[in-house]
């Protein structure tokens, strides 16, 4: 049975407070195993990230090996079912289109005091990709994360992505070529973090590491950041969708099971203001459940994690309900979106009206999938094209323009106890620059 | 003798490696005392807040006065000095004129498809700002860190600030009344941290915590990333200088010093193309280093940390170490900066020509004064109005529009095992919405 709520019944805030506190994830604590392989790829570099990939990935390769080569990319690629090229090659361009949009503009301007003043971007210099293997490997997936690097103007993009057995998706391979991917490397976990954050003798080091992984390659992440960037640590998939009951509810019932199907710890949510509608849902729910490949996967996901919320008016009592949930997927599942979208304030991602179910931008639509999950859109983004990028900012004083701003920050400078501070500004009033 | 590098000489590059990979800092172990400490904030809330203040700051409070009054405010700012108030007021507009052209656009189209795609900022909903206690209690890093945040958009913005012997920086009190700030508290350490990401029965959560602070601060900081979002850790401070024999040397050499005095582990960088100009800058140094307050302390940083190094040609050579160092702040002491500021890609924030000393970025040219250290800003940048927004993307098909891009997305979902997320795209095409 899954969780249903009412606003109307008198303990539906304890309630959903509860419901906003569970957790839905065991973190693993493999933090000091994880450590110890980073420290040795660190020293060690090649020797070690080929012994740790023996271990693992029941692969042996040399330095030679480590890197795919373009002849084998083209070997894998070239197998590739057409019509599945073609579909990534629109959805690789839809998503370069969109990212196109996000490149930000500096600005300079010289102020009334004659102080020129400015804000730059620039891309990073390299950028590593983690791309899971196995099951999880997916091609959607080093679009999203490549594409916006690529737009960012990054110099070199690298992938990993580990090959257990000697198995890589050829998919992913094409994606990779698709995106502009330099550089592709088969090796995956924590020893393949090692390799991108301190480079190894074959593979030269990155500044951002984006991607997902599983708990060894979050803990990895986590521990190089400060040498390295990194994007989000992603928890599991969530969606909440806002739907009245003009719609199909077969058609809300698929979208709620395409999240549940992720994983056991996604979340599927339904908010509506009508409870034959919610029961119409939860059948036609019931009825694919059966149908579906993951199917198990799904029912344990729904049952555990899912929820059924009521409300009396979805204008006036759901944009809150929804900002406290910040779902990493929203649909506004209605015939005018527009009024909730005005709205609502927290979500990663925002799908409006009847015809657009979250998967769509899983692949083609063009914004990123990669999005903020457990909350965490009150606060972050989804990956872009300034994840890949960083602003400098510039100050020009000219003799006149430093006069003019220079006897309030001496004066600051010398009440915060920084007399040098303040004697680097003075000096330059009394004395001639040579 | 401070650390000299030629880049002529056959060892430079490996004394050069060497030199960008020494630390400057040993991360003291608090991570359990931290842990603790916020496991209690989390569960006790204002009690486990009051007894942490009384231990550490001995300090007695209760729930009515854990938040500074307006009274209080007043009082003090009362007593502030009339120039000193306006030198901060002149500080608030110029970084706050500064912030305003940071405000991002989002956007929204219709595509080719018919396909409605957007991008639309919005500000997290509450903001706290650690301000350290002590002589590290700097107004103007109250400016630095509200008031982005007020030009964001963020409905409550939230000071903590330790009171040890319930003292309070009068300066503090009143940056935080003219950034905009909304409530302050007289706590800090872990336990401040703990009570604006969990909150308690008195202190509202918040969503994105910002501010410097000591190794516990930054610890709690880091633990309770996830909650809530964070700003970088900042590690100690650094200016490279790159500086031509046409400045002042008294001039350079306070610059440096400016740097130094902040903290042992600091690090000031001279880069010049004239050995004899180097030697005049280290005299004018030794001349000032006795003069200063701070002199012992920026003796060692300069000793431990600093660097001089020599190259052939400014405009040549300068660039690419500039980038491999990726300096918090870079001073281009030339008389034409612009062809060096061209050729450089990575720093927190650029100083332009022989008038702009650092420290007036410390306090009133506008932008931020947070910024990347440990050449962090390879991909990271200085605190800014976006560091309390976030991004929502936005999609709408029609039913035309979904018919579409609906083959390619459904195709690729079933490639990746993703059934129902294909199902829910198909569903669409066959059936009506109701």
């Amino acid at each position: 049975m899954v969780l249903r709520l009412d606003t109307r019944s008198g303990d539906f805030e304890a309630a959903f407070r509860e419901f906003l506190g569970g957790k839905r994830e065991a973190s693993a604590d493999v933090g000091e195993t994880v450590s110890a392989i980073l420290e040795d790829v660190r020293s060690r570099g090649d020797e070690a990230v080929i012994e740790y990939t023996r271990r693992f990935d029941r692969l042996e390769l040399t330095p030679d090996t480590l890197r795919v080569s373009a002849a084998e990319i083209d070997e894998a690629v070239s197998k590739i079912d057409r019509d599945l090229y073609d579909a990534l090659a629109v959805a690789a361009d839809r998503i370069g289109a969109f990212h196109g949009r996000q490149l930000p503009e500096g600005f300079c301007y010289t102020d009334n005091a004659g102080v020129r003043l400015g804000q730059r971007w620039t891309p990073v210099s390299a950028a590593g990709l983690y791309v899971p293997g196995g099951t999880a490997s997916y091609p959607s997936s080093v679009l999203m994360n490549a594409i916006p690097a690529r737009v960012a103007g990054v110099g070199r993009v690298v992938m990993v992505v580990p090959s257990p057995d000697g198995v890589i998706n050829p998919l992913v391979l094409l994606a990779a070529r698709m995106a502009g991917v330099d550089e592709v490397y088969r090796i995956g976990g924590a020893q393949a973090v090692g390799a991108l954050a301190y480079g190894t003798q074959t593979i030269a080091p990155v500044d951002k590491i984006v991607g997902p992984g599983n708990a060894w390659v979050a803990a990895a992440k986590r521990q190089v950041f400060g040498t390295v960037g990194i994007d989000m640590i992603a928890g599991p998939s969530e969606i909440l969708i806002v739907a009245d009951r003009l719609n199909n509810p077969d058609w809300i019932a698929i979208d709620l099971l395409s999240q549940a199907e992720h994983d056991e710890a996604a979340q599927s949510i339904l908010i509506t203001d009508d409870a034959a509608f919610a029961a119409e849902v939860e059948k036609a729910l019931e009825a694919r459940l059966g149908l579906l490949t993951r199917g198990d996967m799904a029912r344990r996901s729904w049952e555990r994690h899912g929820a059924i919320i009521l409300v009396e008016d979805l204008l006036r009592d759901a944009p809150s309900l929804v900002d406290r949930v910040a779902p990493e997927h929203l649909e506004l599942a209605v015939a005018e979106p527009d009024a909730l979208l005005e709205r609502v304030h927290h979500a990663g991602a925002i799908f409006l009206g009847r015809y657009t179910p979250e998967a769509i931008g899983d692949y083609i639509a063009g914004p990123n999938h990669v999005l903020p999950t457990s909350r965490t859109a009150r606060f972050s983004s989804g990956l872009g094209v300034l994840d890949f990028m960083k602003r400098t900012t510039i100050v020009g004083c000219s003799a006149d323009a430093l006069k003019c701003i220079a006897a309030p920050a001496a004066r600051l400078a010398h009440a915060e106890g920084l007399q040098a501070h303040g004697l680097s500004i003075e000096t330059r009033l009394d004395d001639s620059a040579r």
